[in-house]
């Protein structure tokens, strides 16, 4: 405690943490008056009468999630990315997120403004500011864990378990490139054996680094949605789970799956499988199920905000199990349904 | 994918992170609507109307912050209480808590029950329950990162910047007994060197791995301070912090800082310094500043609700400083102010 006063409003690059969150956290959060230039305790959220707070959470653990050795902005990315892509499944629009991070030592200049700044690019994109956090040492892997909250109107967040007989299964975006940008990072040769093109792979290498979750979808979603969720961990698997919350069967078309153009070349190439794609996890896009008298204007809706959706399969009954159906209908076996952080890693 | 309809609501023992959810996070939320069961991808949050939500979060990382062989149970409850300690600090009464955990491995049978039980002993004590998180795995050490909501009527958040010249400074509980807990942790022989007792050990043993942020004194906080935060880093370290924040200076009588017996005793035995119990850390307890027309109130309060709160000290102007004096009023010299969790461990 300095007992000279004109030193008691001295940035200390000493202090660490604390030097770091005036430096480049607190950037992060000016327009969000609830943070309090990262001054206090606790962030204040007020969300405006009739609306309510849908929240969600997500790590990215380096060495499980992301590579060790990835551009700190793509990690800054992708860990605000996943948690923003579940409340855009939720019909929720962003506002706002508290970030916990945990860094094995106190990173330099150039790795925090790398980081910062992909931070930025992805809370411009996705219309929110940081809140608040927590910053911390670790022995372990770098560690970012991010807490973020959208607001629904009261009474309209989509659930998952909502999905009913009949729904119209939808997804957004197309599915499997990031599975393939993965795939391409563990085995840099698959581009010249299979002749992919330098757009098509730094495509797909983006699709798993830096994801891009349809935000512009959230108020379709809303508005047409019986059901939704976000495809993360594989879109059978994901699938699987929609359906069994709901207490319903379902059924995939794997044919009428939207595939990238670059997922076409590599299946064309004999890269990768349909099976793969669609059990391949880190989409990031959203499957949501529409009730066939909304179908039009969800279709409608989502080309004027600019998104691509596509009808891949319906909900049924329960006791019509779960399936996915190749292109004669019959059914599909999977050696695996997608992945399961507790179990793989990158 | 299993096509057999059977198998569709069969809990899958090899699903990992599923089943953990299913069988031992889920039932930390029931009587939360807004967690469904955590079977969707966010939770919902729906404050009453004209209350506002404070968050707040914190994470506690195996060899950071608690030993890596201290019980399961302890690290979940602490892993709470650090974070219902900054919402009391606010005014804020706890509610609801999302939980980001990090697993080395899977953990067995007992070590899920052992920590389940303290994270359901800590939310039925604190007043909360769980409305959702994440569950990872982790190359690196077990990490439990919490994000907690506390409510509070519009407008009566108790902020740390508006602390006020002649404001009295007040501290909850005793001060140091964390950092005495940690040191015999450290240090059993101590124990034996200074003749201390098992009750005495066990009482600051336990301040250390099962924190007790005063939860009843959150309201008379709200109704009387000027400011407030916790203690979490070390008195004098989190004076300083609060007083810079609102832009004035501060004095602390340290004679006057509340002690428990058993600190006494280990002070008595030439065990510990005045100094290292003041900057010690982990103590969890309300650091608040009281007009002084509302002392009188705040004191009466505190003792209704069976808190004890001490008078240590009083907010000056900027321009005197930030100090803490000794029984003769003259300014003490500090090493280290206090604890910083990026640089220091357990």
């Amino acid at each position: 405690m300095p007992s000279d006063p004109s030193k008691a409003d001295l940035p200390d690059a000493a202090r660490g943490e604390e030097a770091l969150i005036a430096e480049f956290w607190a950037p992060l959060s000016i327009g969000f008056d609830g943070a309090f230039d990262l001054k206090d305790d606790c962030a204040l959220l007020a969300p405006p009468p009739g609306t309510e707070l849908v929240v969600t959470t997500d790590a990215v653990i380096a060495g499980v999630h992301f590579f060790p050795d990835e551009d700190p902005g793509a990690v800054a990315w992708k860990a605000l990315a996943v948690n923003v892509s579940d409340l855009i499944a939720k019909g929720a629009a962003p506002f706002a997120y508290l970030m916990s991070i945990a860094l094995p030592q106190m990173p330099d200049h150039a790795w925090l403004e790398k980081f910062t700044s992909g931070l930025r690019a992805a809370q411009e994109r996705f219309g929110c500011r940081l809140a608040g956090g927590d910053t911390d040492r670790t022995p372990g892997p770098l560690s970012v864990s991010i807490t973020a909250f959208g607001t629904v109107p009261a009474g309209s967040m989509v659930r998952r378990a909502t999905a009913r007989p009949g729904d119209l299964v939808y997804v957004s975006g197309s599915i499997g490139d990031a599975a393939l940008g993965l795939a391409l990072r563990r085995d840099p040769a698959m581009r010249e054996r299979l002749g992919l093109d330098d757009a098509d792979c730094r495509m797909l290498a983006g699709k798993f680094s830096r994801p891009q979750p349809p935000v512009a979808l959230a108020q379709d979603v809303r508005a047409c949605a019986s059901a939704a969720m976000d495809i993360s961990d594989g879109l059978i698997k994901d699938f699987e789970r929609l359906c069994r919350t709901a207490g319903a069967g379902g059924r995939i078309e794997v044919p009428r799956v939207p595939l990238s153009d670059a997922a076409r070349a590599v299946l064309a190439a004999g890269g990768t499988s349909l099976a793969d794609l669609v059990t391949g996890g880190e989409d990031y896009q959203v499957l949501a199920t529409i009730p066939p008298e909304h179908c039009a204007e969800f279709e409608r809706r989502a080309e004027q905000s600019g998104t691509r959706v596509t009808r891949i399969g319906v909900i049924t009954a329960r006791e019509d199990g779960i399936v996915a159906t190749d292109a004669d209908g019959g059914a599909i076996a999977f050696d695996k349904t997608g992945w399961d952080h507790f179990r793989a890693a990158v």
